[in-house]
């Protein structure tokens, strides 16, 4: 969510400026990149995070045997059943030792990925439908760019996509989301609507410190976390809410059952094991082997920024949002953001920013698909290093 | 689907006569159950296949390492992006070895589960919208007793749940769920409807020589699968659908990616090294060491149903479905159905059956929730032993 892109995107954009479908760089292997490959930076597949856990080496290798984890259950004496006891108090560990988030008294709910459990909570807090008209759903834009196709996928009778936060001006029940920091901007936010009656969710895919100063411990109604760009294990499809009211947790719980009929074992198991390592591993923050994973990715996020800004700042054709220095309470330091997209402007003149990237060969996503201005792009910074380096090549040259 | 249980009716309904919570069953571990323990089988949790698994060994044990599979992308070529090429393979060669679908010609889509897929073909033969209301859709009953709460989780504008298929006598367009072998009756079925503007959704969990003679290699247009009923390995949530029209695969493909964004890779990889060892053990069907997977479990279900049989004949208080005796291509003998589910009927007078197990400590699921009568209940067959043995203990006191 915040945290996850929509791939299709991708995939429906991915033609070079000459119209040619450009398999070999779809998220797959975008290693041994040819000089002229089309770079694909639209999505935000996080592979970045591949050279920490091959340094790792064992210590994250997950195994299974063939007749392990055949049950559909596993906690009968969770309301969550499917939540596998160990990915819950690894979750729990993990915000402990990072301080971003209490859970001393909210119920864990797991989902395959933060998408599913961004409906399961619209379910949740729609139903049973007491309103004659659906529920309005809305964010302030720039927003995600998957929520409405999220929200009206299936023409729900409990909620509807009703656009910009800002705009909202109807006197009727809705449902705000909340990302922070925010997808595609990067910029921490608070709700904007802020009238009775309204529900928040708090997507905070992107509330860790290799990307944002941690500033205070969240503890929001409805919080919902994503793997995939906490550990950038996006192929794992493990995300989780942590949710103060227990009817909530409940009735999320009841969708997720109807859905999907809960969420796969061996993703949960190996995301416990990878997230319990990167909590062991926080306890040593600072010291010199270096191995705090929190560390080792932000280091690699700033310098990929510090090269981004310097670019940008020769070719005088865009500019980037600035972020304020805070005190991180994780790091001991104070620092900026170094978030996992770059919210790129194009100077004055230029209308589409997509297309001028397009005949660079950088596939990227438009500020149009953020309810935004197609004077605005997206760009991943958490691809692979090789990936990265053609881009600024390119960058550098337009 | 037809494969898969909702499980949190078992939740509900996992009290015991005097309203006790009976944490201790409710399909955790069911080894060592105290002799007046209560017996869940409400629910078709299929632990009865880990007796198999167990004897395989480490030729099916599952190892990932932490840097891989980080990517959202399994295979940038295939428009099911998210499907893990090892899968695929696995896929169509157990179907080629066991005959019972043909794959040539179809596009394979990979689900969270079968009950997702079912979903995404809804939406896929509902989108774009072109009838002024919802299509409906309808199943004969005895029907899967989580259609109708699929289909009307979130009160979709594109489709509806319509109820008994045999009593559906609108001129509106409409979906028509074949379970073949039925859930809960494990009879052979076709569609029942049979008017122009129909689509047919063929849910086949259960079409495997373990449980049904396969008479032929079925070839509609939609057919769903689970690993859940083929191999036991329900945690894993691992489904399939076969799709003749590319279109139809495509939406399909939309929905998993907006719903979830894909499916999880681990689950796939362990899934697809499963498939491919039950369908290598298929060509040495017969040997004397006799580890086909199908025969070592037909076997258990075989000897099940005749327990069963047997000690319904003495209590003289049960009706069982007789199924007709076929020629089973794959085992080559003639032979009967040894269905996942017993569909029990009570003799005449007595009215609520899953009261009367109730009482002995038997949770089973009412025939009211299959759209039929409460003097049937349905009964899980595949459960550990332990479990089982306890079951006709009971019912033979009865």
């Amino acid at each position: 969510m915040g945290g996850a892109d929509q791939v299709h995107i991708t995939r429906r954009s991915s033609m070079t400026a000459n119209g040619d479908n450009v398999k070999e760089n779809h998220g797959g292997d975008t290693r041994n990149l040819p000089v002229d490959a089309v770079i694909n930076l639209d999505h935000g597949d996080p592979t970045m995070y591949e050279s920490y856990w091959r340094k790792v080496g064992d210590e994250c290798t997950f195994v299974i045997k063939g007749f392990e984890s055949l049950s559909y259950f596993s906690n009968p004496n969770n309301p969550c059943w499917f939540l596998e006891p160990k990915l819950e108090e690894a979750i729990k560990n993990l915000h402990g030792a990072v301080g971003n988030a209490v859970t001393d008294g909210y119920s864990i709910i797991v989902g395959t990925g933060s998408s599913q459990l961004l409906q399961a909570v619209l379910f949740a807090v729609t139903t049973p439908l007491e309103h004659a008209s659906q529920i309005n759903v809305v964010s302030p834009a720039p927003y995600y760019s998957s929520y409405p196709e999220i929200v009206d996928l299936v023409k729900s009778g409990l909620y509807k996509w009703a656009g910009d936060a800002h705009e909202f001006e109807k006197d009727e029940p809705y449902i705000e989301l909340v990302t922070s920091p925010n997808n595609p901007s990067g910029v921490i936010r608070g709700s904007v609507v802020n009238r009775e009656g309204g529900v928040l969710i708090h997507d905070l895919a992107y509330y860790w410190p290799q990307y944002t100063p941690i500033t205070s411990s969240l503890d929001f109604d409805i919080m919902l976390f994503t793997a995939s760009k906490c550990t950038g294990h996006a192929g794992s499809r493990v995300g989780w809410a942590l949710v103060k009211d227990k009817e909530v947790a409940k009735k999320m719980t009841k969708f997720m059952e109807v859905n999907t009929i809960g969420v796969s074992k061996e993703p949960q198991l190996r995301v416990a094991k990878i997230l319990q390592v990167i909590a062991d591993r926080c306890k040593r923050f600072g010291s010199p082997e270096g191995d705090d994973f929190f560390e080792y990715n932000k280091n690699l996020l700033t310098e990929r920024w510090e090269i981004l800004r310097e670019t940008v700042k020769k070719t005088q054709m865009f500019t980037l949002p600035k972020y304020p220095l805070q005190h991180c309470n994780y790091t001991g330091d104070v620092t900026q953001a170094h978030p996992a997209f770059a919210w790129m402007k194009c100077k004055e003149g230029i209308e589409d920013c997509e297309k001028l990237f397009r005949n660079h060969k950088i596939l990227t996503r438009s500020g149009r698909r953020f309810g935004s201005d197609p004077g605005f792009v997206r760009v991943s910074m958490v691809g692979r290093d090789e990936e990265f380096k053609l881009f600024i090549d390119r960058l550098s040259m337009i």
